[in-house]
């Protein structure tokens, strides 16, 4: 049974979720996510609870409980000069941390380091302290989807997701990313999104960013998607953060931000009769 | 004894540091605090180890070695919306932090909080981080003067100075800032700063921040003087970690860095005579 036809839509329609991930992650980020949900048309979002400026999306989450908020499970630094590292002391999952008590910078690194029982603690920890801070969150995703650095850890995810009735993101093309075989990891049971998109390397580089954003809306199937965008605004403290990265960098994360918060976008979802759906209002019995 | 004898400079002469505290806070504090090292005529600076800049800022500092930097020892975080806390876990100095695991805004907070044992604790885990990344810190000094929220805890402060050989900012004026009695906390023993000036809200309210330094600079007195200063951009991040706090918020510190980088006020300390220092040329067995 296909993701349409579990949450009772007819077969044709198609769904879409615009989703900023990484808020949390520095002030621009939350920013222009928060612009962007309010002003533009992305409709879900998820939350980095290790990051230095969780403490003001949690506010906003809190305050804004009908926005889609999800939890975006994280286990990787990807920076070079702004750090972090988990919610859990660095002495109670040191399979995590590299010598200076941060996150690794690749799932290669994470792969190679993390212990399960790490993982699982880690992970759990970062759900924890974002009920604590009385969030309500619709979803769990994972940074860098590095929850699929190996079956193990997906397994994990997956129990987690169970543990707290909450969807995860499972799909094919998060996985081939990642290197993960669907075949094997993907089981019958799962609720599955039918198509995610996230930009790529070779689009940004030759500045055909935009042109890849127009394509999949102009030629969405019927199914329910998910497009995983990066909003933030290209200013000093992005460019700081991103500074030898401009994958997923600054001037990329502006160019995301630019796109899905433009009439012109908008009015291509309606001129390709495109539906949004949100975690939330998706029926979660159907989900598990 | 005076400082400047124990310095071995002549009766009459005008010592002067001119000290950035708050690096590591923000990549506007660090991007400032180096431009104003580097290009102005600030001349030490205290990195604050909890902050979520902390790596990039120690990284410079690592790499400018010949440059004095400091360890501002940090209990508070006064900000709204951007959140700190200790080095150590929160479980281990719950004394320290509040329902969420961050510091205390304020100095009255913390001293109605904190155990003795935990302050001691998370002072000497963020000198042995700043250690642990290979730093090599010329003195310490404490944000806020939070050091000062109690004797007990300035004994702490004082006692970290003499395990680890570091000159501790001791001076009248900081203690009488934080309620501290002077005639009571300055042992005999003690190297203190003889004047320690610090902007205050009255003149940032009236415009008159830039004639507060004027006036330090063209009216300083024989001995050794420190000026504490913030330096920062006024830009979206520090905007956004300053938001309702005026009191050394994002404009005030912009004209720190403003009138710390400037031509003119260059020119006034050479008119006026007067003579830079830092700590580390300070003959530290002097100090102690």
């Amino acid at each position: 049974m296909n993701a349409l036809h579990k949450l009772g839509f007819p077969e044709g329609t198609k769904l879409l979720i615009i989703h900023a991930d990484d808020a949390g992650l520095s002030h621009s980020e939350n920013t222009a996510t928060i612009r962007a949900l309010e002003k533009g048309i992305v409709n879900s979002y998820g939350i980095m609870v290790p990051c230095p400026w969780f403490y003001e999306i949690a506010l906003f989450a809190r305050n804004n409980a009908h926005i889609d908020n999800g939890i975006h499970l994280t286990l990787t630094c990807e920076w070079e000069n702004y750090k972090f590292g988990p919610v859990l002391p660095a002495s109670e999952v040191p399979s995590l941390v590299d010598r200076n008590g941060y996150f690794y910078k690749t799932r290669e690194e994470l792969k190679k380091n993390a212990l399960v029982e790490d993982v699982r603690k880690e992970l759990q920890a970062q759900i924890e302290k974002a009920l604590q801070f009385g969030l309500k969150p619709t979803h769990m995703d994972s940074h860098m989807y590095s929850v699929g650095a190996n079956p193990e850890f997906l397994k994990i995810y997956r129990d987690l997701g169970k543990k707290y009735n909450l969807p995860v993101l499972i799909n094919r093309q998060m996985m081939e990313m990642v290197g993960l075989d669907p075949d094997l990891n993907i089981e019958k049971t799962n609720f599955v999104i039918d198509k995610t998109y996230v930009g790529e390397s070779r689009y940004f580089e030759n500045d055909k960013l935009d042109d890849y954003y127009s394509d999949i809306l102009e030629n969405l199937t019927s199914g329910l998607n998910l497009i995983l965008i990066h909003p933030a605004f290209d200013n000093d403290e992005m460019k700081g953060i991103t500074i030898n990265h401009p994958n997923f960098g600054s001037g990329w994360r502006q160019l995301d931000f630019d796109f899905f918060t433009s009439e012109k976008t908008r009015l291509k979802l309606e001129e390709n009769h495109i539906q949004f759906i949100t975690w939330k209002n998706m029926l979660r019995r159907s989900l598990f």
